[in-house]
């Protein structure tokens, strides 16, 4: 049997962070489509962000990115934060929008420019200092396009080098999270394609360089789980940049697409420890067709019904089921807690701290909406490159 | 035994046709690097692929896009690109870039987008009276994002009744080229997803409409010469959008990913006497990190390479070894053409017409490229979405 | 609002043909594992698929695979079935097992292998008349492993040539079913690979051609529920063979690797109204490491399942937030009916139709395990050649 | 410019080690289509591997698969190859094929079920003991298919012991190979999807645990190259299993589905100094459908004109153009030697290594595969099992 009151502990302390570049426009390759009411500096990103804690409860910080989210006084923008409910979570950095970057940033062919791009990583660890921010994120574009355009084992040791010197720099209490990523916008080789390349360069540095799992940057069919439950077992998964897709690196809402799989890797966090390990659970996305603060609301809710059906298994017959190979008995338990509607029990949760039990609707009676319709008006909205 | 003489017949009469938008700025969704010398113009965009002609010999035409490529005056610009000795091609329609088209354009839930959408592709039928182009392609990015965000038969529906109305428009001798894509802008449904949707709607239609074949718009793992040969067995093959691909649709210069695929392809269409029939060969590609022109002649030159090598094939030898089910035997006649280094033949086929049989060398001391960047100095350069 | 009542009599009607090989033994390349109790006899198949219907409701049929299911009197195997409480359903044809057709069966080079294989298939067809049976499922390994190996197109020619044949024995009330699949036996290319390469021949056919959709046969990233959503438009889809992979054609339970998937398949079912149409369900699975009956009853209940929540839909309201454009309102709504827990209404549902309301539970009651563990000792275990 | 005689000497001393499987039968699930001829013991796969080094010249050593290649006195066996001229080389377990295996060898829940399979490990080491073979080449088919049918970081760490005791084992100069396998036969998770999963045991392991690539095993889109070039930069690349597939483990002829990748994992392993290293090349086919001698030496070719490329690849020149940024022009010079015809090469070599230039034609003229299916009459062909 499961211990429900264990289960609500748990998710009443779940914590999910929003990234700040979710609140602007974004799009595709083909067209930015911008939203009436979409902020227009990092403290307006803030302000919805607050909202999105205030509906949910379990999104209490908020990630920056460098340069987007640059401003003169980082303590005035953590205090502004904090005093709408929220606090300043991870530093994002960016070495793929600067006409410098056409082919690559630390593993780029010329020194000059990896130069460039390792001042703007310890520039976001002098952004991290100033805003208490524990953990820098590093997600490089760096890659080839055409099989012998550069050296793909001289780009490793560049980017051996380049991490290397960020990392002298981190000071205690300071991380590194390392992404990997599949393909785009380098479409022949991507630098840290996979998880075990961001191993390998993180074991080498040390314990304060952990991985991070960007839901949509695998290859199909790649279990996402296995690589969650072998970097748990490492210690050496260091968060999540969660979204979904259906092909390539879609960044639709998280559990959109495939929720049982969100729930197969919340499982595997439950079960490598990591809700009480420092695993960071972040979401990166993009909202290009839908309206972002409730397309947020609800990604940090199917965050949290996964976690829920996670936290539902029932961990000793599975365990029973497992051990006497029982195929069918043991694929019942971890699907009897999937097929639980656990909205009931989010609901109730929710009412038990202070929220409405119903999110979505809460936020759309508050006349948030329209009241950044109203207000945000000139100026220039913020997206990807502002 | 293979007859050279034809073999060079065939390939001197060869037409590939280059895109107009090839030679603006493209990018990925993360940034578009520009580059120096860029045509600001359709104007200036034709002078550089009346270069890419001038060195291969076998580009005789530029497809235009619309409204990047929009004129006052067509026949002036049919003129002008006649005196550079290139000619009007396909005109290809656009409607993703409006704000209108956030959900869609001839598949749109609302009936005066759908509007707006037919209207613009009726546009392009007058504008093909005027450069006398005779094929309209269209690509749609139409699709959605979340599974129940619209009605996917529905839209299919509506998709038929915009295309007929399209369809009644065409005048004698003029074409509809219907192009389908796996993914993208569009994540969980595209609205024309594989050639057999494609299939049956130019079915239906009739038989001024076709479909055109990009190699960058399938799953992965998919036989794109199986997909050729059966549309050449059914007379629907209208053309291709040549480019290739490691993963999605990564636009790159044909024939770099996977030489070997685009000789297959180029086999199939030999043996389905697709050089014979009407078969549009047009480049699709982005040039986003490499140079433009060079990138175009060497893209114009893989597929001479690659339907030199498939005109080689001995398919005396090939049928003979397939009838008697000889597995190794027949595959190696295949690989025999193309393990062949065609690059000898083709250039003394470019000296026999009167070029030089190195393209690249050639325009590289031709002073082009640094005409274009001392002289295309200020003014805005094309790009997509200009 | 969804009509309950309307809901139930639908999931009562239902009807999911089960595959008399699945309760043979079955495996992968690398090894077979057999199980005590398994069938020995077509005679025994049927008994062990006549508990799944006792159990479940809604399993009345079993599908025929030939020569695997031969009998000497196909109307003996037919009364025993129905005394058991079940009917014989569509005819599986094999042209794949003999050594002729390692190259192929109705598209090999050799006419007189394809004539073997038409007249296998002609006598399946006396085997309907015999059995009442009205479907004749086709699936064909036809392909090759080498580009060159043989002539694509040419293949296709003798494919139509020899379902003409066939299709001309077809009497009244009988269907072909043919099936596409995108890989295996054949590795380069296999001669109906896909949905569209099946309706083209089918449509050339008539009436009584129609397409089947094995839901383990697609490319990844392929949309599943479009094709099920154009066919249904079509009117070309014949039915199901069910069952469900993570990457290849792993023939895995249905619904076990992504149950969301299913309930939008069977929502397009709804949707295209294809409960009433005659849209076959049947499953294909290979139950290698895990008990057959209770795997082949969780399977049947997985359908129901997903079906229960298509039936949920609340269309109006889904319909009502498609027309206004609502992204995430309409995404809402779907979800809503796939995030219902719809065990309850189905046990329910199962006691007002005088079953068990946990079909497993019943099963494992009912002794049926042990008693053919202990009645099936000697002879030879069906299986896939037997 | 690159020094012809460095290539030949290169090519010279080039060994790819054969399979002794690969000579005996060998199928799909679907069917086993056997061949006459094929060798009916160890011993007569050892004659025919010396076949396909006598015409090669380089394929000088036969991996051995036990159980299927126990024989009573290795050291007889040992001597006749050598008197053959070829030598034994890697040891292949098994531990699938056994009905033990079902859920696993060392990874299964059941404690004895794993000790049997450690002890099989164990007992190969004898067996190279005996043999004088360097290698153990380990690949595990265990994994799961259904999602909570077992723990999966429970095996890991079952997995970590076995590997772990076997290690142990190991004398000096004898290696532990850990082969990844993306699916199949487990289709859920298998127990080492990844390199990075092998790289993570064999690091902890120690120096003689080394990673293999077989070309079959990753999901689409991998780059393959990437992961030869990250392995030989951290010294833990082992060797290779070569084959080629279109889309799963197909196992076909290496260099038949792509070989312009196998060109690029060549250059890899020419630029990581891979050639001078302990790299083992080594052969992994099926030969379902085509002669399986011819085959091979087909096979041994493909991997010695891929060699020969990579080999002719002007490094100095890529260097230049690399550091410079220039793409095309990189890539042109990569481009260059793959598109060279490397046949007349290789002809000639062969020719002063006193072989005939073209080793198909020869070996098809020795009456070798008549005499085998003459004399090879009865008893119990090799294959799979066997």
């Amino acid at each position: 049997m499961t211990d429900l009151a264990a289960v609500k502990t748990a998710l009443k302390t779940q914590a999910v962070e929003t990234p700040s570049w979710a609140y602007g426009n974004s799009g595709t390759r083909f067209k930015v489509f911008t939203q009436a009411g979409v902020p227009r500096s990092p403290w307006e990103k803030l302000e919805d962000a607050a909202q999105v804690h205030a509906f949910t409860g379990v999104a209490p910080t908020v990630a920056l990115h460098i340069p987007w989210d640059k401003v003169d006084d980082y303590a005035a923008l953590a205090k502004f934060a904090e005093e709408r409910g929220v606090g300043l979570g991870a530093i994002n950095s960016n070495t793929f929008q600067d006409d410098d970057y056409k082919l690559g940033s630390i593993c780029h062919p010329d020194a000059a420019v990896r130069r460039k791009a390792v001042d703007h990583l310890l520039e976001c660890v002098d952004i991290m200092d100033a805003t208490g921010s524990a953990d820098l994120k590093l997600w490089f574009a760096d890659g080839t396009n055409y099989p012998g355009q550069d050296d793909v084992r001289a780009r490793q040791d560049r980017l051996a080098e380049g991490l290397s010197e960020v990392y002298g720099r981190l000071g205690d209490g300071q991380r590194m999270l390392l992404e990997y990523k599949f393909f785009e916008p380098a479409f022949y080789t991507t630098d840290v394609p996979d998880w075990g390349t961001a191993y390998v360069h993180c074991l080498k540095l040390g314990s304060k360089a952990q991985v991070v799992v960007d839901t949509g940057h695998h290859a199909p069919g790649t279990n996402i789980e296995f690589i969650v439950a072998t970097l748990l077992r490492e210690g050496k998964l260091g968060g999540f940049d969660f979204n979904s897709r259906f092909y390539a690196d879609d960044d639709l809402m998280v559990g959109a697409a495939d929720p049982f799989q969100l729930f197969r890797i919340m499982y595997e966090v439950v079960r490598g420890d990591g809700f009480t390990s420092e695993v960071a659970f972040m979401l990166d996305q993009c909202h290009t067709i839908e309206a972002k603060i409730p397309a947020i609301i609800r990604s940090v809710m199917n965050v949290q019904e996964a976690t829920a059906k996670a936290l539902l298994v029932d961990r000793s017959s599975l365990a029973a089921a497992q051990a006497a190979g029982d195929v069918l008995g043991a694929h019942a338990v971890l699907m009897d807690a999937y097929n639980t509607d656990v909205r009931p029990l989010l609901a109730e949760l929710r009412e038990e701290m202070g929220l409405d039990g119903d999110p979505l609707a809460a936020y759309a009676r508050s006349g948030w909406a329209e009241r950044i319709v109203a207000e945000r008006v000139g100026g220039q909205q913020a997206g990807w490159g502002a």
